[in-house]
């Protein structure tokens, strides 16, 4: 698989020179939808919400739509000539600075990033590889003379880069990277060298192919002393393509999707750079040949320096969410006009967005997408706020780094798991490529895994729990710790959405209400997500203290792996709802937000159906509530029915971008 | 997407004339495996264990693994070629009559089937294609004209023939099929007609390029009377790939997997054939024009013919198994070489299997993939002893079906979710096609859809139940029915397993024990089982019944769908608990004996945790009882991690079969 790049591999990059016009590409989406749709557009759009308006008007349709049967080579050219025309068209690099050409917009950048991933995902993730991680390295790890050297021809896609940090031997474990960056005082330079072949680069997007340079992980050492991960550029192919001395490159080929994007391998033989090269806004070697730190503590450089991956997380969050967006627009539209079988009694057959179990396949989908569109606004808002705010807040900074985690998980299990449900929805039509959902299913489905594995993320997630929570009541005894809890919950351990004084309101409302009223009640609904989510990481903390004092800790946590799993999953269920609960609160449209709070509710009674093993076991729902939840889940499906076509509209995705045959050419209405 | 075709898209067939030699072929796989596993694949591998052991030691391996690189064309002829060799080797044409070549052993067709599915799934479907869907018809619905005339060309692959049942309009519906099937008495012939676009023949393998003749479904008029659907053989294109006049095929092109089958459509243009391609085993046209068939009742003809699916279906519910099975290989091989994160106090990194989130991945996707290897052994068994049965017994016919469409719905569900998980369980590595985990997943995703959607299937499974049901208590009120049900229940409206008194026992022994010592007692889990398919079908018959006294019927039994597809999941996970603790019963080996009963609580134990809001719900569980059957779980997963090698071993794929570069070049361990 892997070999050294020789000539006949070459492949020159398309003539450089920066924005191209659109000329000689189609129209963009006509994209007529029904006012509803238009109210829940604007209801879900968020802070960017004129960015999107703006892509879906001009975004020509044939630049979102891949042809499923290009041979990989095709798909790579196609892939990266769309997106020069997007990059051309301005949705590629908003968060760089103003002074290299960019807006100086992080939030935006996750847009562009969210608005390339409604077309084809190799170019989004291609994007996502110059824009987000290579170029995101040189801007956040840079300093101005990496700035002043590459910003402006990185924007411009003049060089193409790719982000060399995984290695085969450690995929989530990057604090384990062998690749060595050692500082030679007598050349003044960094020397690169891959160890063995455990420490190979894997998996790299760009570096079978299109790259020119790459931000090289790997522990930097200045004489005897290691000073932990460092990231140095590091030039792996001249012009015409050709990989330069001491650097082989591989080719991963054939992948489960993402034909268009050229992952491939890299290897170091004591390649040299110039000590410059080093990327050292967080540590570096004076002119003097010692190492240097604005950060003493080298853990908290090190995540310091992860932490520039929080943009990258936020993306994949918003393409998996788009992903499960996508596919309910095509799966809920072919439903109400698709029949098959007739009812006795009945005109015709019956279409099948109007069998039961066919509505609670794609109605609580839907409600979940929404939910997650509101969550991702928020968060994209967040990350914008912190990085324009004039100091730096490093608790808001870690917060947003977690729930960044936990976001990614959420939204591409959703995002993953939706897709294939409405492949199988559409029956014999979904499988073939033509229809949609088959290339967009394969693409999307590494998301669950890069990026940070999703398992290990939400371990992340609980860990910064558990963080908060030891911060809190690590003097506390077990008693103590509990009753103390039980006072401040709401306000520290676990911190609040937007939304803290409607929440509270909402709460304390619902705590005067009868049982009979409930189960429609927004108060009672949050009250239920914090209740959960609380008795989970309470009773987790009780049990990795009491394990800890006799086991040893890694035993301790693993053995309750899947108690620390299931109270990331419920924080991550109650942040959602909350910012699906303030983003309806500000929804200015009656009948929209009508239709908001009804998926609300089949998003909260969805979640409570599905965990009712775990409320019963609590005594937190009886019986009784369980079975009325479930006949109260059929009935919203019932209720949202006849505005499926709306709901999906307000998704945002012009039917055109769908990609779909069988919704232009319904050939199989008799 | 369809056209007629023309010459230029014409594909001869490669050269015809029988078996070929399997020279120029490499060596089959070495596959030495531990005792244990040995053991294991005896317990497990059935009545045909004899044909899987020859297989293994017989098929070359490279015949098993296709270049998942290949275009669409390449993949095409690389899967015929591949069929052809298998066919000359044995494995596909067992079930046909030993006159004309076959071994007249339905069982082992199956078996053929699943074996071919162990290698690449093309050549599996494209094997189902030729000798179960279009050989099958012709044998099953054909007389002795279309055996003498066809039977022996098409188990040689001198003739290739396609399958045309499924109607673009018509998925799952086969009684509303359009295509018209009109006798014409002047001519003495049948003319084959698609009076619209709907009526379209879609999905089927083969008429995309490699088929010659036809078997098309439809609506069979004798005069002014339609007799409902039948079939008849159509030539489709000459010998040279040209399609005959008023033929129009089509080409699906790219699909979400199988790229080697050459799936399409076929359109007809009042296409004369003889009357005597009608295939008239259960209803034709006599020699004097008028009709004629053995069963009068049209509805049970109609059903009657579709009973010549449920091979198929029992094939596809193998195949399904097996991409588990073969998923699962990998991936626990993987787990138990591949380290990532050092962990305190551990020497070196932690191997991904010591995980528990991974041993609860894992693990008890093995333990279910036991349970239907049991399950479908006795499927298989069953088919092989109605077909040697001196006489037809139609209600063991009905009940074979009913459980073909469960296994298969159960089976396909579990095979595409295991290889995601797998896929996932991998990370990166998982994600390259030559790691052997994406084209696998991607092949086996339309068995949740094809061969019977499974949400379909499992309706009928349900009616099977409710009709058995509504036979016995057809005649009592509510309060009777339910008094009666609770006597005659293990004896009559649920039959039972091959496993009866064996079963019976275990319950009754239950029935003495304390609370504290049931958690392993198998006779508990029967019963906890039994009880939950009992409740669910008691509950829904009262709950129909109910409604369409006032409702119509369709609405009642609409509003019910959940519950309805309730019932036939708990349905199935019952028959096939109680083919494993049979299958427990007649293993000889006390080792092997020991792991498949831990196997056997971790299957049962992990469907109760699942289903645990159901049984508190139902107050069968407490929630002490609740908390403890997680712990169970756990502690199973732990237990039987020590010997997770052996157990894949057991599930009888030869490492060499799996395709998975990451397991023969490991350059990712440090």
């Amino acid at each position: 698989m892997t070999s050294t790049t020789t000539p006949d591999q070459t492949h020159p990059l398309p003539e450089a020179g920066g924005p191209r016009p659109v000329e000689g590409h189609g129209d963009p989406a006509t994209d007529r939808i029904s006012p509803l749709g238009q109210a829940l557009r604007e209801a879900t759009g968020g802070r960017w919400q004129h960015v999107r308006e703006a892509a879906r008007a001009e975004l020509p349709v044939d630049l979102m739509l891949r042809d499923p049967a290009l041979s990989i080579e095709a798909a790579r050219d196609w892939t990266l000539e769309t997106l020069q025309v997007i990059n051309a068209l301005g949705y590629s690099a908003s968060g760089y600075p103003k002074e290299y050409g960019g807006l100086d917009d992080e939030g935006r950048s996750t847009v562009d990033f969210e608005l390339a991933a409604h077309g084809d995902l190799s170019v989004a993730i291609k994007s996502g590889v110059q824009f987000g991680l290579f170029g995101g390295a040189v801007s956040a790890l840079g300093t101005q003379w990496h700035h002043d050297r590459y910003l402006r021809d990185l924007i411009e896609m003049r060089l193409l880069g790719c982000y060399a940090m995984t290695e085969i031997g450690h995929g989530s474990d990057v604090a384990s990277l062998e690749t060595t960056l050692t500082f030679d005082p007598g050349g003044d330079e960094i020397v690169v060298h891959s160890p063995g072949p455990s420490a190979r680069k894997a998996y790299i997007g760009g570096a079978a192919r299109d790259a020119r340079i790459a931000v090289v992980y790997g522990q930097l050492w200045v004489g005897e002393d290691c000073h932990g991960v460092h990231a140095v550029l590091v030039p792996i192919r001249d012009e015409s393509g050709v990989a330069l001395p001491g650097v082989t490159t591989g080719d991963h080929g054939a992948k489960g999707g993402l034909a268009g994007v050229d992952n491939g391998t890299l290897m170091f033989d004591r390649v040299r750079v110039p000590r410059e090269m080093l990327l050292n806004r967080y540590g570096g070697v004076r002119d003097d040949g010692v190492y240097e730190s604005p950060i003493d503590n080298p853990n908290r450089r090190f995540f310091t320096m992860l932490g520039t991956l929080v943009r990258g997380r936020i993306s994949i969050a918003s393409g998996g969410a788009v992903v499960a967006r996508k596919a309910l627009s095509i799966a809920t539209r072919y439903a109400v006009a698709r029949r098959q079988f007739s009812a006795p009694g009945h005109d015709g057959e019956v279409l099948l967005i109007d069998y039961l179990a066919h509505q609670r396949k794609l109605l609580p989908a839907i409600a979940t997408s929404y939910a997650l569109m509101f969550a991702q606004n928020e968060l994209t808002e967040r990350l914008q706020d912190l990085h324009e705010a004039p100091e730096k807040d490093q608790e808001a900074q870690r917060e947003l780094e977690t729930r960044a985690a936990g976001m990614k998980a959420m939204a591409t299990r959703h995002g993953n798991d939706t897709a294939q449900m409405c492949r199988e929805a559409c029956g014999g039509a979904g499988y073939l490529a033509e229809n949609g959902l088959t290339v967009l299913r394969q693409d999307a489905d590494v998301f669950a895994t890069f990026e940070g594995d999703n398992t290990v993320l939400l371990q992340l997630v609980a860990k910064g729990l558990l963080t908060n929570y030891k911060e809190m009541f690590g003097d506390l005894d077990m008693l103590g710790m509990v009753q103390f809890a039980a006072r401040s919950f709401g306000g520290a351990v676990i911190e609040r959405t937007a939304a803290r004084p409607l929440i509270n309101r909402l709460v304390a409302a619902a705590a005067r209400r009868s049982e009979d009223e409930e189960l429609l009640d927004r108060g009672w609904h949050l009250a239920m997500f914090e209740d959960r989510e609380r008795h989970v990481l309470e009773t987790l903390a009780g049990r990795l203290r009491k394990a800890s004092k006799g086991e040893d800790s890694f035993e301790a946590f693993n053995s309750a792996q899947d108690h620390v799993l299931l109270a990331a999953r419920t924080h991550m269920d109650r942040v959602i709802l909350e910012a699906f609960v303030a983003g309806i609160e500000a929804c200015s449209d009656p009948v929209a937000q009508d239709r908001l709070e009804r998926l609300c509710d089949l998003y909260v009674l969805c979640s409570l159906e599905a965990d009712s093993g775990w409320f019963q076991q609590h005594n937190r729902m009886s019986a009784t509530r369980a079975k009325a939840i479930t006949a109260q889940v059929n009935e919203l499906c019932r209720a949202l029915r006849p505005d499926a076509i709306a709901l999906v509209e307000g998704m945002g995705i012009p039917e055109e971008w769908l990609g779909s045959t069988m919704l232009v050419e319904p050939s199989w209405t008799a």
